[in-house]
């Protein structure tokens, strides 16, 4: 049967507030990107994240981000190498405690929000990144963008690694993503993003913003569920793929 | 050979501050309680200072606390136990992960602070630290103050403990701390102090502030490094301890 | 006419995450408890908050609260007056500063959380935030509970003070509120809330958990919108008010 | 009498920690630079440091820095302008509720670290912090580099300002500062520091890098306190300005 994964961001609540109903995010997905307290997600909201997780049978994976609560880790930060691998390793074992206490185990790390855009392209904080992985555990999977900078270094490092696509953003004819500041870089229509992800998954190919076709490697599809039509759409990605026999299952081997 | 072992709170600073001299006070112990980020202890601080107890040969320890960074973990905080035990996990799979990265393993866990007075006498909080560490791994050794609650119930329930004196406190004819609001409480004379330490080690007893003797069980001598004084007082005790035939090791059997 | 103030928590939200909805409430009420940064309310937040209570022409006051954002100000800390009085000091300048960006002034402070809890009868804590507010501006009133030692010690001081009613609390026959812990506590019938602060406003009495009749002062009812059925219930105070002709508007004298 | 403010970095302590000697370091400069609670200086620190600063009639400034405690203020970061403007109004105001509390007054506002470094060229992040500073009290005098894109638009707007020249940093032919990363960049020669900082404010004039003479507009001068070396090399430039006759006083009229 052909697979693939579904992947989330879960656990971004901090303290009194929270977001998105990750509940339900936990009945669609495979892999659960939590948040380890550096743009989200204090002690107590990661253990209950982690608790449903299990529960549900959910990859768990390390969501980690620059140090930064106010920006919700969406800043763009110049943090030097002596603070970002530290900072990245730091998180990963928070998570990896969290997880260890429930008899869970942390499976993969996925860089969040600015940091995530930046070792798209960054060398030096991508081998950060890398670095900081392999010297915590190197049998975590890097979860990434495809062709992205942190995925080729990971690959080079002998890292294992888990290319994604997104489900609601637009690609280039490049394979890249189109910026967020070009009009129709977010897609909106659930029917045309669930299509989209089957042929993807079925072929391995999706059409680009110029109508061109192009190929893209994918172990897992991100989904969003900060907003109830971000959930719709997320449960609708999944229809069509089990629908059409597609299994949803982490890019992790059991 | 009769062997003691020696602790004191190392990795104190945070951002660009610092606090006493933990490249001195490594070469005087054999256990370092690295602070994880809630009272001290950025993620690069702690990676800094795993890597020179790991040089030294010191063993390691969490240093948890509550989360209160402008208190310094000094206050007294009502954090209920759905809060307290993942803040307990958190820190110390953090240093954990941060240990791992460099080879090496925590071995034991001392509370800090106001929550280590606090689980002195209270058993709630007690217990919840002793759920915490018996959670993410129950071979870690609760290190804390003899005669405490914490020790008592981390024994109920099968966890190791180790037993602490310290070298700079004069105690009561029951065995408890002299409270520092007390004439007295504090001990400025290193000789005096050594001298007490060595008469602890060598014959488990300890003359109280009454001038009666009384029986204190220690594997370990808290030691402080936060001032020149500190850190000489604790190179006194070090130095008396050795010249008597005392061998300086941790309480974790090799 | 008789006029009564309505007050209520706004701009809890921080970063990424709001509370409740305050566009909505600040349509109810004539009072606005605005959060400082402390327990929530990020600069951002704070400045977008007071532009919009400017606009809805709500009075300003700041809603200062232990340094606990994990916790949302709600964990009892033993913070001593060093710390307390400049920490209420540095909260209520951040707000005035915001506020004067807008062209708009602080007018009153209501303590937030455990703080306003412990300040019912804690007389050195409350007498620190009665310090704090005199020494920043004494023109500003102190918003607490009816019959507490913060509200008293203020009234000594010759701090303009402002007692408020709990829309939503059973009171006890002595006019203390009835512990949360307690059944009957909460009260969740909007229309029977509103009859009893209709009649509060009217007569000054209230009918206790025991059926007695007290009499209570209030300036000020503090209701919620931190939940559809909180805001409804709100909204059911102020239209029964409105309807039996009594005026919505800030105890501050205009 | 010819005179010139001299200012340095106060009050840079957070809870348990502390930077330099601010008693000595009030000793010797007119102008404090007091950190506000985002890079630095928590509430009964700032409080303590305007105490002092009033006691020795040094003039108050507020050191406002990106929201990094983290990082000491010294990380680039891509704040945007909603963000930005409200936490530079949310510090001034703070220290101004601090100041005011203690029946003094701030009289400037000196940008920290990298956010200092951004607005000597940045055109919209330094429009953020003369937006902000007039937005919250256009009598604030901003004191910023020499030449730099801030004082310019600040100057553009109507805000008064203040230009600051570093004592011990080499500058190059065209007036800017020598980059840090190259050689010879910062001046370790007390004397030699003395006596270019009394050219400069005799004569407006300094020797660049490369031996030519610039000329440079200073109302100020920039020492530290950070080290035992610096405090001496400020008190240098003090002493050697104060012997040739030039007064010591800040920018701001009295």
């Amino acid at each position: 049967m052909t697979t693939i994964d579904l992947n989330s961001d879960i656990g971004e609540g901090f303290s009194r507030w929270s977001l998105g109903d990750d509940e339900a995010m936990l009945g669609i997905v495979s892999s659960a990107n939590i948040a380890c307290g550096f743009h989200a997600g204090d002690a107590r909201t990661m253990r209950g994240t982690v608790r449903t997780a299990v529960d549900r049978e959910v990859t768990i994976g390390a969501h980690v981000s620059y140090r930064d609560l106010a920006g919700f880790g969406r800043r763009n930060m110049d943090v030097e190498s002596a603070d970002l691998v530290p900072e990245v390793i730091y998180q990963i074992g928070a998570l990896q405690g969290i997880a260890a206490s429930l008899g869970a185990k942390v499976r993969y790390v996925k860089p969040h929000g600015a940091l995530y855009n930046t070792i798209v392209h960054d060398e030096r904080q991508a081998t950060d990144v890398v670095t900081a992985i392999s010297e915590i555990d190197d049998s975590l999977v890097l979860l990434g963008l495809a062709g992205s900078t942190v995925l080729r270094i990971a690959e080079e490092r002998g890292l294992p690694t888990a290319a994604e696509a997104f489900a609601d953003r637009a690609y280039t004819p490049e394979g890249a993503l189109v910026s967020r500041r070009e009009a129709g870089s977010v897609l909106h229509d659930a029917t045309e993003v669930a299509d989209r992800m089957l042929q993807l998954v079925e072929s391995g190919t999706l059409t680009a913003i110029d109508g061109s076709t192009i190929t893209l490697r994918a172990d897992s599809i991100c989904v969003h569920g900060d907003s109830p039509g971000a959930e719709a759409m997320a449960r609708a990605v999944r229809d069509r793929l089990t629908v059409a026999g597609v299994g949803i299952s982490s890019f992790i081997g059991s």
